[in-house]
Formats: C-alpha cells, sequence, structure tokens
C-alpha cells in the first residue's frame, strides 16, 4: 500500500519516522517540512558544541559516517523529501491538508496528506520581563543561537555571562562559558536549589559545591525582574535581590510545547500546551501522529500526564510513529524520567522519583541515601559515588534513585539498572539481591546497589535511624551545647584531626570499643554517630541500641557525604 | 532469643552471614572457623595482587576503612569468634554438633551449634596429569598461594609461564603475568575458544586477538597431558598437539565445589557435589544453612540447577543467610550468570545465556549482534562497544546479552540494565523502547541497548537478514569467484583504501546510490553489504528487497565488527 506522509518538524521526531516508515515501506511518500534552514541536528550536543569540544556545528549535523543531513541527504538515503525554510500555518483535517508558508517569500502552498506528523519540537520559554529582547540575550532555540553564541564568546566578546535557570541545559551552557571559555559566569534560579525537581535538596547541594569550587557562580532563589542595556545590548540584570553585569544572558527557564498549530486544528491538546496521545502516539485525530517535545508524556509511576523533552524519547518515538504509520502496532508507554547530566568533573543522574516527587504523588516514601565506590574498595582506581532511593514504605516498592559522583559511566549504569527494574515494579528487597556483573575493576562483591537495597530495608525496619548530612548540620550549626552527643565510631588515627581542630564537642570512641568503652556515653542525650560513609556508624548505632541507648542516629553517608555536602566542621 | 551459630569458612559468605546475623541478634553467639590462617579476603582481587595493581596482599584481607579482617577484628567489631587453622571434620546432626581438628596440632574438639551455615567454598579443579604437585605448578587455591606466586615473579624467576585454562582466572592471571611483569605467557585451554560458555565464538575471537596484540600466546582446543621438570620443578608442558616450556604454571581449570562435608553428614549434594539449597538457602537439613562456592544455584531462565562460583552472589547469598538466622524470610532466588571480566585495554561482560546455550537449553533462539559508540557519535570520547543480543522467536524474550569493548563501565552498565529486565522477563520490543539516562557525554539519543532491540526486530521480521564475521570470512576466504557479491556501501572515500588494496571481489556503490546504480549489481549472486557498522548496510538492504533481489545479507556490525574480529581483507 502506498501512502502519502507528511511531517511537520525536521529535528529528533520527525527524521527519524520519516526513514523508519520508508524503510519499512519504501514505496509510500514521505514530505518533511521545518520552518528552520538546518535540520536533523543533535540539539543535546549544543553545549558541547558552545563549549568547544565538538568543533564545528556540522558534526551535531552530520551521521556517524560523515555525511551532513540535509535535504540532500533524507532525499538520497533515506527516500524523504525534505522542505526547509517551509512553515506549516494550519492543518485542514477535513481536507486532510496541510497548509504551509514559505518563511522567506511568504509564499503559500499546501500539502495533501494520509497520515501526518505533528513533530512541532518545543520553544524555549520567554520570562515576559524587560529587555529580554536587546542583543545579547539568547534563548537557544536552535543551532544558529548556539553558532551565535559560540561566536560571541570565541571572539573575546564576553566577559561576565549570566544563564538564567540552573536546570539541565542552563546548568551545561554555563559549564561551557565558564570552563572552556573563562567567561565570569552566573547563574539565576528562581528556586532555592540547582535542578530542582529532578533532584533532592541534598544532592543539588553537593554538585553546587563542585560547580562553584569550579568557578560558577550562583544566585538561587532569586527571580530575574529586569534586564536592561545600552545601545540596545544587555549589560545588566536584576533579580529581587541583586544585580548583575553581563555581556551576555542565556536564558534557559524550560521549555514550552509547540502545540498550537495541533490545538487550533481541533486536536485536543493539554492545558500546558502539549499535544494529547495515545499509547501508540496517536493524537485524538487517528490519521495524526505526535512525538518528541510537543506532547504530552504518561509518567510511568503514577499514569498521570508530565512533560519531559527530551531527543532520546523523541527518537525512540520516531520509531514507534514510523513503524504504526507503516501499519505496525509499536507503543510508547510512558517515561520515568531517567536523566543525566555532567557537571564539569562530577554528574548527577536519576530515574523516577526523588522523596518530595514521591510525597507529592501522594505515596508514603521515604529515602536513604548512601556513599560507596564504583569499584571495589581495594582496587586502586575507584571513585566513590553517592545515590540516593526512595521507595514506598507499605509496599516496599522502589520509586526511584538519583546519584552524585565522579564516577560518571559507572553511576549511570546503576540508575539505568534501576531504571529497568521500576518497570518491574521491583523493591527494596529486589535491589538486595541484584545480579551484578563483579570482577574488582567493575564493581564492589556488594555493588552499592545492594548495600543500598540493605539500608532501606534495615532503615524500614527500625534497625537502622538515620539522617542526611543537612539535618546533621543544623544540629552541628544550631547547637549550643544542648543538641546531640557527636560521636565520631572511626579509628582514632582517622578522628584525629577533627578532634584536634573541633575541641570537646566532637567525640571518638572506636565502633569495636564502644561496648567497653559505654561509660563514656552519656545516656540522657541523642546520639548522633558519624564515619567515613555509614555503614560503620550503622553497626555502632546497632551496638548502642543493644546497650540500651534509646535516641541513635547515624549519619548516613558519613564523612564522605559530610565533605560533599560541604558542613563546616 | 539467643543462639548458637556456628559457620564453617570465613571468607566472603561466612563472615557476612555472621556480621548480618549479629547485628541482628546482638545477643548470640557465632563461632566462625576456617582451616586456613588467612581469612575474609577479597579472593576476585588476587588477580591484581599478583600484577601489584595492589601492592600489599594485607589490602584484601582489609576493610574500605583499612582494618584487616583478622580474629582479633571479628571478635572486636562484630562480636563474632573465629578460629582459624581449624578444620571441621564431621557434622554429627543428631548430636548438633561439629567435630573439629586443629590443622597444626591435630588436637579434637567439638562445638555444638543450634544453626549451622556450611561455607565451605570451593577448590580449584585438578587435572589428574603426571607431574601436577611439581614445584611451580600453582592452583592459586587462597591468598598464600597468590602471595608465592608474586614472589616468584617479582624475584624474577619467572621468565615463561603457562596458564591452564581460559577462564576468568586463567585469563585474569595470564594479564598479571604478561602485562606487568613481562613474562612470556602461553594459556592452554582444551575449548576451542576463551571464555568457552559465556561468550559466542564470534566475541571471543574479539577477545583473544586483542589478548593476542598485548603479548599473550595461546593454544586454544589443546589438552594438557604431562607436565615434567628436573629437580622436583617443573620446567616443560606437553599437550595433545605441543610442547611448551614453562618456570611456572597456573591451573585455572574451574573449581569443584566442598560439598563432601555436607555428603558425609547426609545432607543432599548434587551429582556435582554441589550443596543443594531452597530459596532460604537451607540444606535438607533445616538447621542447617549453606551458600557460596559451596552450592548450587537455580537457574533464573531455566530454573534448572547450575554452578557459578562467584565473590558476589557468595555476599548476597551470606546476608539472606544472616537474616534468616535470626529468624526472617529472605530469599535468594537465583542467578542469571552475569559476568564481567578485565583483558587489558578490553572487556567483555554478559548476563543470561549466549546462542548456544539458549539452543542447548531448548529454547528457539536467534541472535544478533551490534557494534555503537558508548556517547552520542558526535562526542569526542567515544568508544566503540559490541553487544550479542540473544532472544527468544516466538516469545521475543530477551535471553541474554554479551558485550566486548573498551568502554568498561559503560558497557557494564549497559549487561547489568539488561539482567534487570531480564528478571522482569522482558522482550526485545521492550529493549526497543528502554527509557536510558541521556546526555552526549554518556550515551547516544538512540542508545546502543535501543538499537540492538531494533536490530533484532528487524531481523525477526525478516526486514534485515543479517550475517556475522565469522560468517563474513568465511565466504571470503572459503571464495574462489563462485562466492557472493561482495558490496560495500559507504561513501567512496571510506572504500576507497579497500578497492585499492583488494581489486576487483570488493565494489563500492554508495547507499544513497544504489536505486540510480542498481544496474551494476548482478541479480543471479547472493549480495554480501557491508558499511561500517551495519546501519547503513541495513539501508542498502531494505533499497536491495525493494528492486527485486532476492538475496541480499547485511554484515551486522560491519567493517568494525570485521576488524575486531580479526578479518584478513
Amino acid at each position: 500500500m502506498s501512502r502519502n506522509v507528511v511531517i511537520i518538524g525536521a529535528v529528533a521526531l520527525g527524521p527519524k519516522a520519516a526513514a523508519r516508515f520508508k524503510r519499512m515501506e519504501p514505496g509510500s511518500k514521505v514530505t518533511m517540512i521545518d520552518r528552520e534552514e538546518l535540520i536533523s541536528y543533535g540539539g543535546c550536543g549544543i553545549p558541547y558544541f558552545v563549549s568547544g569540544d565538538i568543533p564545528d556545528s556540522r558534526e551535531l549535523r552530520a551521521t556517524s559516517f560523515h555525511m551532513v543531513r540535509d535535504e540532500n541527504f533524507f532525499r538520497q538515503t533515506k527516500g524523504v523529501e525534505v522542505m526547509t525554510g517551509v512553515e506549516a500555518v494550519r492543518i485542514d483535517r477535513q481536507a486532510r491538508t496541510v497548509h504551509v508558508r514559505d518563511v522567506k517569500t511568504g509564499d503559500q502552498g499546501s500539502l495533501p496528506y494520509d497520515k501526518l506528523v505533528i513533530a512541532t519540537g518545543a520553544t524555549p520559554r520567554r520570562l515576559g520581563i524587560p529587555g529580554e529582547s536587546l542583543e545579547g540575550v539568547f534563548h537557544v532555540s536552535n543551532l544558529r543561537d548556539a553558532e551565535r553564541i559560540r561566536e560571541a564568546v570565541a571572539k573575546g566578546k564576553v566577559k561576565k555571562a549570566v544563564v538564567v535557570g540552573a536546570g539541565f541545559i542552563g546548568l551545561e551552557m554555563a559549564e561551557a562559558l565558564c570552563d572552556m571559555w573563562g567567561v565570569e559566569t552566573s547563574v539565576v534560579e528562581v528556586a532555592p536549589q540547582v535542578l530542582p525537581r529532578v533532584l533532592s535538596p541534598v544532592l543539588a547541594r553537593m554538585a553546587l559545591k563542585h560547580m562553584r569550587m569550579k568557578g560558577l557562580r550562583f544566585h538561587l532563589g532569586e527571580a530575574l525582574k529586569e534586564l536592561s542595556g545600552h545601545g540596545g545590548r544587555v549589560s545588566c540584570l536584576r533579580t529581587d535581590k541583586s544585580s548583575l553585569e553581563a555581556d551576555m544572558v542565556i536564558v534557559a527557564a524550560g521549555v514550552v510545547p509547540n502545540g498550537l498549530l495541533a490545538r487550533e486544528a481541533g486536536i485536543e491538546v493539554s492545558p500546558r500546551g502539549g499535544v494529547i496521545v495515545d499509547e501508540r502516539l496517536r493524537t485524538s485525530d487517528p490519521d495524526i501522529y505526535a512525538g518528541g517535545d510537543c506532547v504530552e508524556l504518561r509518567h510511568l509511576l503514577t499514569g498521570q500526564p508530565f512533560y519531559l523533552p527530551m531527543g532520546s524519547l523523541a527518537n525512540r518515538q520516531g520509531r514507534v510513529i514510523g513503524t504504526n504509520l507503516a501499519g505496525g502496532d509499536a507503543r510508547f508507554d510512558g517515561a520515568f524520567g531517567s536523566f543525566v547530566v555532567k557537571l564539569f568533573e562530577r554528574s548527577v543522574a536519576g530515574t523516577g522519583f526523588t522523596l518530595q516527587a514521591a510525597l507529592d504523588n501522594g505515596f508514603d516514601a521515604a529515602s536513604v541515601l548512601i556513599v560507596q565506590p564504583d569499584r571495589a574498595h581495594f582496587y586502586p582506581t575507584r571513585e566513590p559515588m553517592t545515590l540516593e532511593l526512595t521507595f514506598d514504605k507499605g509496599t516496599r516498592r522502589i520509586l526511584g534513585v538519583q546519584g552524585y559522583g565522579s564516577a560518571g559511566d559507572a553511576m549511570v549504569g546503576r540508575v539505568n539498572t534501576v531504571a529497568a527494574m521500576l518497570s518491574a515494579r521491583a523493591t527494596i528487597d529486589d535491589l538486595s539481591n541484584l545480579e551484578m556483573a563483579y570482577s574488582p575493576p567493575f564493581s564492589s562483591a556488594m555493588d552499592i546497589l545492594n548495600s543500598l537495597g540493605n539500608l532501606a530495608g534495615n532503615v524500614l525496619a527500625g534497625r537502622n535511624v538515620v539522617a542526611g548530612p543537612d539535618e546533621f548540620e543544623k544540629l552541628w550549626t544550631g547547637g549550643n551545647g544542648s543538641g546531640p552527643y557527636f560521636l565520631d565510631c572511626r579509628e582514632e588515627a582517622d578522628a584525629k584531626r577533627l578532634l584536634e581542630c573541633i575541641g570537646e564537642r566532637w567525640h571518638n570512641i572506636p565502633q569495636g570499643q564502644i561496648r567497653e568503652l559505654q561509660e563514656e556515653i552519656p545516656r540522657d542525650k541523642p546520639i548522633m554517630v558519624v564515619c567515613n560513609t555509614g555503614a560503620r556508624s550503622y553497626e555502632a548505632l546497632v551496638t548502642l541500641h543493644d546497650l540500651g541507648f534509646p535516641d541513635v542516629t547515624s549519619i548516613q553517608g558519613g564523612m564522605a557525604a559530610l565533605n560533599d555536602y560541604g558542613v563546616m566542621l
């Protein structure tokens, strides 16, 4: 059967759907239009092009075999007709026609279709504040903007830059400017933490500490009020709390799905503007598919709609649409929200819910945090990573995991493994027993994921009582003698430095000597036990419980977490 | 409730069970015995101690906080009594007593128990050939042997070594000798490939090629017949095919479970000697638990017993036993056989079945092979990896994955993710849509796992017809003009070198020009299409099918796989 398919949008989803469909039905016709001239680029690579890691923007448009994906490429290698600089202005569903307009000439035309794919993507959110259109203010909506940014920094025209928004793209762009070009870069974020919603406050502060050490400046919990300048060029930025100089401002305050075209055609669209699709990625019109950054997804933990504009999801959805266009029956059920982002020499990654997100979604949830190396503790190249696990207390089901660490690939591997477990509705007990490929250069005999499941089980059973570095800090800095008894249960050699620095507020009894030296420990105070990573302090807590001490807490992640978090001891 | 627990064996499982139990029941008594003096060491780290990566053998016995796990450590920090140099000679189940003997003095004694744990481990398989007891022949059964090996190589006494067995330990030991100490090292293996049973012949040959390049010599498909020497020291080794000089021989021909003690006590033991346990790790005597290298496991794909001596499984089982000793209800259901091994600058990893194992176990299975980088193809630090997926053709269920590549952590992460999917009985379609955390420094928008699922689906649907580098080699080297038409569908610049070297047997039509140049392609011959990695040759095949060419095959993994495999073009 020969079909005539029109695809609106030629980045990520569109090309993938087109190519898949053409491979399944080489005899059918596909026309793909895009209002831009540059198409089918790896948008997620933009920060690495801006930084210079990727020398030429053509690489973001090239295949792995170095052919640039332009109109000619699609025609010749995929059998797909592409019209660039052509905008869809209206979908006439009755007549099965897309009305189009040439962006440069204004010429109008129409494209009839049997099946239509809406792949209109998303647009960077505009803040709606004065000065947003000044020269030097960028919203990074496409590769051309990226080229302009890179050109400006490469010419040394930018001394001070401000990035608005501490989400994935904002932080990646900030790193690109600061790390590779030495631009004095500040990040303004309205939320009180970086990566709001996807990271817990504890992991976010660990990431923040590292980025500050690498030279980025942060203004968290500040709302941008105004951009101003002279001669039409931005030079200053005012938040509700401070005023900053800036030769360049990059607004990375999220994106908004481009659902207007669909909405105007009477296709169902969510309140936030995302096109609504079923698990076959069909819109409310069965002849029209949609996917990528313009659609609403289903969250696989709740079944509720959510929005997650990611190139990876767009690609997978594109293939599903391509299959279904050819009469197949492929599904895309939704997502757990897996992510990873490199931040200088660290990375953060996660899947599923943070504790706060789980609570907000009605789960009776708890979370635990662990620090452990990626490899056997005796293997020379090990690197620590911190993982935080959120789980449901009643069903013991895993709800999410997030991590912070230097060990990028190793940590991402753990996160992806947990994501696969989320699909299977796995529990913390499954995590305890999880089979992980083992060899000392790659993992511990008891992998960090196993330890994480163990920790969750112990906390849930009340065998372990934990507090995080945030709670430690509150008690430590707020303390005036009435706080808990801080007990360092490491060996004397490890505790020595702190004992000397801090003096009488810090106490040291090695874990193995607690039973014999129990008289030294007050019975009328809460006791907070700390070791290197939380393993020995758990054992100390068990001993103290056995000795009848009623109120004992172990610092999860131990000194390693306190250091990464930046507690001043 | 206070219990008296005796544990026979103090490496991996024993200590873990003891410590877990004591944390749950601090008031109970645990006595752990071991016939060796050195206990609780990380046995999997032995090759890295022999190589010198780990400077001191004490590190294999130390905790992450640098305390050596000796008798005193267990007494003081875990509340566990340890008796070293003490051997269990008989279990009297009626009297609930273990009869023991001091290895040095021969003194006998007995230990009463309420609950007993058998953690007797395994013994390296002896070959039963002449000369096996000569000086210089090692079976690496414990840390003392490792110390002796290292001492000998460190003193420069070893010029030529032979490792017998190309399994995990054999290859790790061979690398240690060759890479770090410059010993001329040969590996003798009776099977025709390295890592028999866990890797396909194709991946095994890729690994072999790399190890040969790094200086190891191999005698595959050779059976060791005799060791000989002079003055009681080994100097020569004879197989059924060759004769080798050797100052040192390391026999790494697998291990045999130490099930004799259990068997003699009337406890159920498998034909191969592994103690039989249920999912709570209880033996046929409900007061006696067993785990680690001395037990038979259940394979989670078949439910059938199998044997997989791994430190990681032993640790997890130890915890399960510790919980159950304290009246808990923890389970250990079995394993999929996940593994990873570092081989110089490459690694191989896997989980579940290879194609051959799946067929042997009665599955209607097929496999596909793919080569793709770990990161976005435009990201500068990408490294290729090769993955081979085995799946059931009827149910589409994933049965296993194995990989070869330089990207260790990234590849292991993929393997662990698939292992988690095996538990969920996931299909190749789940793999196509699998949500992987995405950012260019860590993955592709279409991750290699997604591509692998896609490839399997296309092959199963007959849309893609693939052959591996092994089949290519057969046709290429066996060809005399009557073979297939070899069509390189890369761009001319990429194909040029081969065209010049090979001449008329090699043909080049870029994928995008096949339609217009179809007249050049013979219609009366099978056509074998090749590109860089198999993606373009698939598209070429689709076009050729559409043009009516009846017999077209795409080389999976493309030139990348042919190179790694070592096809001489």
